[in-house]
């Protein structure tokens, strides 16, 4: 079904979600701070808006995408929101995003929080991921569309969740980037073929590992965390053990000391039996 | 082809690793400090050896697998090692391995020194591994042997380096954890379920960051950490979000402070328009 849908943001990633929707086939109004932005847009077919309030009042839809937070609350604040629904893309936090919604509904529109798991290269490719959360009425209504820019996925009604399983995801990048690089440096302290180490022994390995992550997640939500495979006190020897050899390379560890802090605590607690998913309490 | 090979120590592992060779058809002494560990390899056919020089003596192949470095000096020191290959596949770090390596060389063995990259269950299945380092010829002569056991994979002379590369990868894997570690407990804090989180999302998406890995291996290989995808200062950004996020919340990012306190160090060095893979010049 073709929408009329607005699109507010230009930049990167906003240009590559208007795009995927005018490919779609939907009737999209754009509308940029810095106008030049819109025009390969106009060139496929959208609509320019002049304003932001012209923008919103074009599209039952209006889904935003600017640069953050406050950039938000300034394009809409002049804007008609009354029955609108707003899609806001922008990367906020949870916090922000309750807020923003909360002020969307102050003015009389319904609204959804999105995360956007992808960069814009990916965006309308099967990789790409967008999560909402927020009202319910407004996915179903406009989920068919959203599609076209990615897969999506409803996360609740809290409009903080999407963002929050976001920056979740963000967080796990994080910390597999930290081994990684605390892992780079050491093989390259050997004078080891990085590439070869990270494409035949690492990837495999991290994946089979993050295999096993269900179940810490099982371990976790059951607040049981007694282990059969390796428990705190194996990893404290493991970690101490690997604080040496970085010190013997000439590495430092400084990436993944707080994890050695953190095993060490859990031990002095007289937890030494328990597995590592037992160190999410100390967080 | 069957081989002689004798096994000493038969812990978790040693138990492991001795039963598939048994299995695989080839001739296998075992021994054990405490002797009763060796009754199930002998009810299975093992031969038993009373002292560890009567386990040399009996193969020119000697698996060892005990607890630690100092203890393997210590089975090993009135054993006849002339002539024989010691495959040491207790965990050691490089250094020792370095160390082991030149006092069976004084003795007059041949040494290879292993790194398991396997918990005991997996040893004779097919995600387990084993890297090898130290003298080509014994790896190439027994090669056949050791697949009985795990994949077995030659990684270089230097005897440290299986050690190394198997501490590279516990290394990814504690920093992966970390971030597991961090994203459950945000997710938790919001009440969402952390199983559907963890294997709707975390999983995949850690599976499509991983395969990142070898561009960034690339990078830090060359030297180069120019991106177009997200710099530093994109990163830097980011962390401060994360951080207040997680205060936002009332959950703790200890474990990956660091990495915040070496992205922002690198962006004051004048370097935001760098990629993450430049970190790793500052560990
Ligand atoms: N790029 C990615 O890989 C990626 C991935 C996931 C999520 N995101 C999120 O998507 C959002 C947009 O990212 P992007 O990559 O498109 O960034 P970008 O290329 O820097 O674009 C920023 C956009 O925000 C506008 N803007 C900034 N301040 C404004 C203000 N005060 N008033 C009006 N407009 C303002 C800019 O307008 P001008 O053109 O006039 O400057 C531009 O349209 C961000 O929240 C980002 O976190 C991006
Ligand atoms: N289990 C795993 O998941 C795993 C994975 C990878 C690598 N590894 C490595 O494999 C090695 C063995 O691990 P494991 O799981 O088999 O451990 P384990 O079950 O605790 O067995 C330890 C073995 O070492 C012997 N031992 C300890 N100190 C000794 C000494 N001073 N003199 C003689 N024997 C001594 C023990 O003999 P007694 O029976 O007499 O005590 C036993 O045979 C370790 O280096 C470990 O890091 C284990």
């Amino acid at each position: 079904m073709s929408e009329n849908i607005s699109v507010l943001g230009l930049g990167l990633m906003g240009s590559a979600l208007a795009a995927s929707l005018i490919e779609a086939g939907h009737r999209v109004t754009v509308w940029n701070r810095s106008p030049a932005k819109a025009d390969p847009l106009v060139a496929r077919g959208a609509t320019r808006a002049a304003t932001p309030a012209e923008a919103v009042g074009a599209s039952p839809l209006v889904i935003v995408c600017l640069l953050d937070c406050p950039s938000v609350h300034e394009v809409l604040k002049e804007a008609p929101l009354e029955g609108r629904v707003i899609a806001n893309l922008t990367t906020s936090r949870p916090a922000e995003a309750r807020e923003t919604a909360a002020w969307v509904a102050e003015r009389g529109g319904d609204y959804l929080d999105g995360g956007i798991m992808a960069v814009p290269q990916m965006i309308a490719t099967p990789g790409a991921l967008i999560l909402y959360s927020g009202s319910q009425p407004a996915f179903d209504r406009y989920e068919q569309a959203f599609t076209a820019m990615a897969a999506a996925r409803y996360v609740g009604t809290d409009p903080g969740m999407a963002p929050l399983l976001d920056l979740a995801m963000l967080t796990g990048m994080y910390g597999q980037m930290a081994g990684y690089l605390e892992a780079a440096a050491l093989v390259r302290s050997a004078k080891y073929p990085l590439t070869d180490f990270t494409t035949e022994l690492l990837v495999p390995w991290l994946n089979a590992m993050a295999a096993q992550q269900p179940r810490w997640a099982e371990a976790i939500e059951a607040g049981d965390h007694r282990t059969e495979v390796s428990n705190l006190e194996v990893n404290r020897a493991g970690m101490e053990n690997l604080v040496r050899a970085f010190q013997e390379q000439g590495v430092k560890l400084d990436l993944l000391l707080p994890m050695k802090t953190v095993i060490d605590r859990r031990v002095a607690r007289g937890l030494a039996h328990e597995g590592l998913s037992g160190l999410v309490e100390e967080l």
